[in-house]
């Protein structure tokens, strides 16, 4: 079970959108169409790809980091220090 | 011809492999695969299509804004204007 | 007490460093530095900012989410929203 | 003169806000403010160094891109390459 698997099909539902964007993209390009538009495409599928970021990352805090600090013990620092680098790599992305 | 009409080939290959991404993003979903490794694969997919904005941002400052301006004119103000906005949207996505 | 109290010195000294950057630029604006040149030292400025962000973020985690995790009841589940918040104003910042 | 000067006064003003700021920051962080409330704080001055580097980059596109493309010759396609590169830096800040 991951942190997010109660918000799995809404999180699939997201994940196909942003592949429908990324397609919508290809055409786009394909087509040769005027590049602020595809941009403006651009920008709207990084956005959602985001969103789908700080789900996964409140999942994640909600359950996994949650049980291991409840849970006491050595892991609970561990999964702190691991969620940080992951939030820090989405800020820098 | 849109800017990056001479890359189109380049583009299409970048957003092909940012669509493999987003489907193999839908996988670890699907298979309930660690949060941090997923959000990883966000981070990664998000780069990709940076990447490809600054491509398609660079192509059309280097075609679009460049052909309005050397042909003088107004238009040439309207286009720096339109790539502002473009900008101001990606750094905000 | 921050949770950050413990690193109050090093958080100091870097927000000492960005006021440093800040007023560096206020120069460099005033004596008419070139454009790019002023930009590289804006996103300088920028990515010190969300390095002082990613370590409050790091301190809030491992202090005061932990500690209202570990004491358990109703605030824990306030304090996990209260950083995904957070964090999606720093990416969105 | 770079491609700014006729925003001088504004851009300076801008900055002397940022590092109000960045000074309240260290206030905060001096009296233990909660870690939330000085992310806030962070995110405010994030953003407002965020719109100071789009003010320059449009008066860069404005004005030195602008000039060296209506002047003709190499530089044009060097001024563009520079710009789209410290578009690229901010985009990572």
């Amino acid at each position: 079970m991951a942190g997010y698997s109660t918000e799995k099909d809404q999180l699939l539902r997201r994940l196909r959108r942003v592949e429908g964007q990324i397609r919508g993209l290809q055409r786009m390009v394909d087509t040769d169409t005027y590049c602020i538009d595809t941009l403006t495409q651009v920008s709207a599928a990084t956005k959602a790809l985001q969103s789908v970021a700080l789900n996964l990352l409140d999942a994640h805090l909600t359950h996994c980091v949650h049980d291991a600090i409840a849970g006491g013990g050595a892991e609970a620092d561990a999964k702190v220090a691991e969620a940080s680098q992951a939030i820090a790599r989405l800020m820098r992305a």
